[in-house]
């Protein structure tokens, strides 16, 4: 037996349509420690983390851990005929098939009730390793979200780099080229509108507009969004949740091809294509596999190159990406979810994790 | 000559905007009851009937009565470019093949006048029978619109059953099942966000949600919606405008079939599939065409097939259903419109007509 | 070395969205008077002339007059990324080909640098005789803009008489007819909402609504705007941009044919069509061409035709229309810019002017 009540439903609401246009279909988790889903976008360059922690909720019943597969489109197409006073209890029967979504109005003169059917997928469950990244950078989400806007009019890809002056987002296209840079300013009139900047090291790394506009469809989760960046390791843009969790969204750099470097990334050195270490089990069928594929630095690590800021900043080599975890196949059934990630972005530390997972992460399945 | 002065002139362009989309092209009957207009949808499964009475007018000349033969989407066109604020006047000369619209603007700074030319439309009066309703829902407007757009995104078809506990919608579509339930709630703040059941009798019946929806442009014209159900009859979805008339759309139920009978309507007994007495003079060209033929309950009770509701709500077999008048051919002719209905349905009463019609409504012409 | 800063920068982006649709390509021309564009719209039928003077920056630079040829969809989708409330500085340096727009939030907390590619366009500078115009009407720019988008929903072309009565505009179309009258009104409560009619002859005069709507994007930059009318003149519609100049909008009348001649065209004597005097270049690809040409009066004045309005409110034959001036070629080269117009339409008085021009206008280049 699963009940949620969220009084304030209409989070669920910005919940969905944050994430709905990147994961077509992914497994809900629900534990004993929240109401969570990780999933990896259709052509596996990014993956989102949600959390909703079982406290956050004003009623929460989770008899037995237990994974839904659901299609996030129809749950959104769903939760959109919630008011947005409205509260929401989402209602499962162990063992059953469907999942209820109930919406009652303030007043209660209005009660809906939407069932929906479960689905079976297939779900590996990647570990995110806990790491110290290189910069985080905090500012207002609508902030950055107009940056990745703007930037997507001129170009497709942006150059995130950070440095002591602030963080510098830039692109190229074929009009021109854009810079923009945000200055670290923690001395304003409200805590929301501050760009706070942790740089232990300098870092510029490439990654796709497309899903970076994507993420900031979360913009009205959260007023300011973190974004945490370390060389070789995918970048992530979180937003946090008041109370209840967060939002994370992880996307694997793209290469800085020897063009792009000399334009933008000056402060790097030259650095080659790294290869796949991990054969994918079937034919990769689009160029944005490979992408995800790349960022597992173990290829350079054992061909000897230099990699001076991923060994002070990571961790052992089976921790640096995402690493497949054994949850696998049947689902619905019931799922010991006591590995679901709890990186708290606000307390990064180093920490070495010293168990080893079988399996490199495979994106094929 | 004709000259309707309204200083409220953007009620016109409401009114317009809201039957625009159902009915393209019909008769204006313009007589000294007021300006009405009754019209079926192209599929002849919806009825329009708008009641615009002279007393609501600011100025109301009307020397002879006469029907003008327009095409709506152009009306709302030429209504459009009225200001909210500015005063309408319609004009029209007596056997002149236009009308025009006058548009002044408050100031008077800005007057306008637009000229449309007028259509011959071959038309037949549906007399619509004065009934006592099993159930009688009032609502917030606003609310029923929202609930036909939200079941709209789930399936085609919605359920409305009153029961005395509330008024239930219910849909079902690929991807779930959703049940809306609206309490009676009189003790409100606001008159307008009551919501008021007058049920002498439990009524489940389907509609198409395509036409609710269509029907629910109205809900700019007034506060509150009223739905009066009947077994068998259509269903009326009334728009009041306020000191004038109303907007009324008639909607054919869809018959259940068995397998949404066992369903959604538990509290009626199954019911075979009733068909049309009425031969159509040609060949049916559409299954919504049929739909409206449905309705007529002629035959089920010629067939000896026991309806007890019917029997105890409504009067003479003729009446039942939309009924043919005399009124056809010659449009722009003047024509004696006192067979305008002028039902309204806060006093909808038990009414026996006994004048006998000729003809029962054949939807075909 | 050109360095151009406006505090008030989101002027500079209403300013680009204003004429982006009419103009693709076009140079701009920096000199110590100002900033500003001429340039036809891509059938010649319109001429757009923008003027901001040095005088309204808040630090104007620029070393040598220059001539830079951009794209302006480009440059509005760059100038799209500066903030409402951003600081905008334009830079280029002297045979760059680059030009620079910098955009500086109001806290200093957020830098831009948008860089975009110059072109090389081919332009000739078309002289814009400054002259009396029968008829000015000055008018609430939203108003203009609400008749010419409305009339469009009738018909194609507007014919803008204007009498001591007031300003009439009037279309026809296949539904019907329209015809909007705004009268003077200076005794308003605020200034921004008078409607002024200097009236020196009455005018009637048709226009494209086509190119009326398009010119009515610069709505936002001012409360009034300015129509200025001749016969057989092109018509001017202009938008002062406070303490800093115009967009001026030039729009070659249609000549009324004989059917609409007896229509709208009441109190004018009729009048044949008129025919291009000089012979294009290179064959005319499309009848719109036409029309810019058959505004140049020389035919009808060489052929003896009675012209009185003509005669009496325009001055020398080839100051008729648009004039080509020496500009052309090398764009991007510097170029003695004295020649910009500065006409102000609100100081418009007869005046003669003695310098011959070579070459009458040629439209095909």
């Amino acid at each position: 037996m699963l009940e949620l009540r969220l009084v304030q439903g209409g989070l669920l609401k910005k919940v969905l349509e944050s994430v709905k246009d990147l994961v077509n279909e992914a497994n809900f988790d629900c534990s004993a420690i929240g109401f969570s889903l990780q999933a990896m976008d259709s052509s596996h360059v990014a993956l989102v983390s949600l959390l909703l922690r079982s406290e956050g909720f004003d009623h929460y019943r989770c008899d037995r851990s237990v994974s839904m597969g659901m299609n996030l489109g129809n749950m959104a197409r769903m939760l959109r005929c919630a008011g947005n006073d409205d509260i929401v209890t989402l209602k499962a029967d162990d063992g059953g098939d469907t999942i209820t979504f109930m919406f009652e109005s303030p007043s209660q003169d209005k009660i809906a009730d939407f069932e929906m059917k479960l689905m079976d997928i297939d779900s590996e469950h990647l570990g995110v390793p806990d790491t110290e990244y290189q910069s985080i950078v905090r500012m207002p989400s609508v902030e950055f979200a107009r940056i990745c806007r703007d930037l997507s009019s001129i170009g497709d890809t942006v150059v995130i780099s950070v440095t002591k002056e602030g963080v510098k987002f830039s692109t190229r296209g074929d009009i021109g080229t854009a810079n923009l840079v945000c200055r670290q300013s923690t001395s304003v009139d409200k805590p929301e509108d501050a760009t706070i900047i942790e740089m232990n090291e300098s870092v510029s790394l490439t990654f796709a507009l497309r899903y970076m506009n994507s993420f900031t469809k979360a913009t009205p989760l959260a007023n300011q969004v973190t974004i945490s960046l370390s060389s070789d390791l995918p970048g992530v843009v979180e937003y946090k949740i008041a109370e209840m969790g967060y939002v994370r969204f992880y996307l694997a750099p793209k290469l800085e091809e020897e063009e792009e470097n000399e334009t933008y990334a000056t402060n790097r050195p030259p650095q080659a294509e790294t290869k796949p270490l991990v054969e994918p089990k079937t034919k990769l069928e689009s160029k944005s596999e490979m992408e995800i594929v790349s960022v597992e630095e173990v290829d350079n690590v054992e061909t000897g190159k230099a990699k001076p800021k991923l060994e002070m900043a990571v961790v052992p080599v089976e921790d640096i990406d995402f690493v497949e975890s054994k949850v696998e196949g049947e689902p619905k059934s019931d799922v010991a979810n006591s590995s679901v990630e709890e990186i708290d972005a606000e307390e990064v530390k180093p920490k070495v994790e010293d168990k080893a997972e079988d399996e490199v992460m495979d994106v094929e399945r």
